[in-house]
């Protein structure tokens, strides 16, 4: 994980409630052709003892982008550092990518069980 | 809770049924910058023994507006100080935030069991 | 109810189906101030033995024009009234109101256990 | 049932799997005034022997442009003739009507327990 | 199968995850008219062993153009040749075609049980 | 012009103003295969001594709902009813149709030159 | 004019601007059917040496809701009011009709000739 | 030119009138790396002597499906054939294309001085 | 102007081009009523010597948060501040503002001769 | 410029036609502060001797991900390269940014008179 993912405490721990992150702004490349990617990626999870702090996710988002990657890693390993980052009670990422080739990809990857 | 919430009773208590409002002209300010946050505030509830006053709830809404506040604290605190004011069944709040840095926030708390 | 609200024998009453109507141009009047109030009422009903007559809705729903009468009070008078008229297997009523003073009002009624 | 309903036998009859038919250009006569009325009905169902052959679906929807019906008999009737023309093993029909005096009317059909 | 499906190994073997392609640029022939049909195709998966490679998948889209065949076998043979090919834990495949005669269909067809 | 077109004195004859009429429910047959096609009609125009009365343009236009006629002809024929009937300062007339073989087509027509 | 139509002086005389005012809650009767009518009602116009004051407007265009009058007349007269209450430079009233017997009208008047 | 077009005599020559046809399934192939295009093809007349008859032009726009042709070559091609084959007093095509390595495409080309 | 608008020399002087802010979270107070109102604003100009420097443009806009001010003077007023800032060619400021009393208000203003 | 724009000759060079590419994945860093910056350009022109190539103009587009520019010079830069690789008889260059600070950018420059 080349960029450190910063938390708070949850300021709330004693209910369960849903935190969504939309980042509409992602880029990485392919490491087959070398060709710029781009995605939505959606984090939504019920924290557990922490938050992820929005502008260290913002930054963490951004060290993608001269990574040759594919969809089913990032969306996988976006979904590991965070759960490693802040142990959610439950956690679902979802990358989104632009057309190619005529054909439009979505990856969801969840971690623990769905609440609500 | 700087503005009061007026409550009326509720005038069909023996019936089950949802109340929602939709604000979306809220802002506050961010604790870290003091710069102006805008957020749109779902409320839905199934009211108790009270129903919220509409033009007290626009008026505790404008309550943020010079309040240094995080977007989980908002979200958490509007559902607590309702919850309080009317005793609902069952209520949600959702604060759904514009973009920061590329990316929108969505929170979600809940209180009691959704009926329905 | 100053406006009577017609029904006919529901033509299949041996298998339960569901009909919706969606009433684009409600208005009343506001108890408090007087102010005209606008909504889009929604009703969706499985029929017992009677179903409403189409116009005769029309008609019933216009007699809110002079009324003066709050949000929750619309939905639920609406619900008994059609309730009282028709005895249907299943019924939900919906008001969703215009904005005022920046909060738009969603308010729902059921009568029985929901079907499908 | 004025204009016969054609089937070809179920090309994959040992998966359950759904086929819907949206027509947009349904139009049939008001019983009471003889004012044309317009819908789009939409057919959706699991095939059970038999599929219904989409051009006789287009004929026989047509077959109703002369005819006075209600909304309720229309939606009913056309899903009884595709029951009793092709055995599916769950169907439903939805008739979604032009709008008349301010209100927008749906009815839903249903046979059989849904699969899905 | 006249175009192989190429595939790759799952790189997230031990968690149940989801991968979307939509195909927007699917074109068939019509075998009783050899009149083109046009339809976006959707295929969605928890991937057992492996995952379909995306430029093969591409490609055997691409080998139905000059194909003579129904909706129904277009939406079930998609389905049979993709479980053939990576064998997954579920997958669904729908196609959704191009108004004919006013009428637009959609084709339906799932493998296994849904996880969710 | 088998329904006649009733008009009333312009009340506002002193002042160059538009009136726009569409109309979503014209429904005609294809002269060829007499199958049905459907429209929506849009006239506006700036009215001389008389404008149009709106029922009865209402039932001139369903006059059209069993007769064989071709696209330019609808378009053409109602332009020169309208103008007819009411001698307007300008007028047009625009006809969308329905899809067929995947091709949707517009009909514009104009009498005098274009006010503003 | 049963409402008075209040002015304030036009704070920026020396520059020619727009102002545009468009209200979604208008309603009125039909002069021959007594049933109600409901538009939205757009005011587009170059300040002269006075502007609307907003609440009048709004208590003015209420002041239709049990007054019988013909589309071509609410239009006109609102800009006739207007024209006499302000002097703008340049002023276009527009009404937009909700759909009567399938049919959309809508009526645009102007004084003043039009600036950029 | 594959495909013949037929035409017939304009109905209405005394007025300049527009005609209008939107082909949203038109496809070719790449010249360069025999891959499917795909595209929406508009084109919009004044008629001269003649029309273009539907189903002719459905066939030509057809005759592209097997054909390697540039973007530019296309839309410039159905220009002339089109001309060639009716004369019109003005025509445009526009080609717009899907998606392809991230940018979307659009050519234009007219044919005469536009008409109003 | 309680915030100073910061400008960099225009990198581009000899071509005159466009360039277009839109600020949708703009927040000022009703003079009458101290009420909060919102609205979007649209700054769109031909640079002169120098441009508005973006994040100066965020603060000054921010710098209306607390000040009691009518629609028509904020509009005139930011069109009179960027002028003097900045000496555009052409410049135009469009303020559209939240629904009140079921009316929503668009000012714009205009500052030399439109360019294009 | 760091990356070659390669031209084609123009087929059509006797006709004024439109070509029009619009590249929603383009990326680029603030000089500021190194932050990435989100564009989609859209360019327009009449082409001359020359057309640009589709799969250049991808790749130099793609010159820009690492390049820190201010939106003005972007917009400017692209122009002048894509007149000097093509000398086209028009052309218009916009790029539309995503929201910064709460403010959207649209910066438009173009070369020579427009044709229509």
């Amino acid at each position: 994980m080349p960029q450190t993912l910063a938390t708070f405490p949850n300021p709330h721990p004693t209910r369960d409630y849903h935190i969504e992150h939309q980042a509409q702004e992602f880029t990485s490349l392919c490491p087959m052709t070398g060709q710029p990617d781009f995605a939505t990626i959606m984090i939504r999870y019920v924290p557990g003892p922490t938050c992820i702090e929005l502008k260290s996710l913002k930054l963490y988002l951004q060290s993608f982008r001269s990574k040759g990657i594919f969809y089913e890693d990032v969306t996988n390993e976006i979904l590991n550092d965070l759960v490693a980052a802040c142990s959610p009670k439950w956690m679902v990422v979802e990358s989104r990518w632009s057309v190619r080739g005529g054909i439009q990809s979505v990856i969801t990857a969840e971690h623990g069980d769905r609440k609500q």
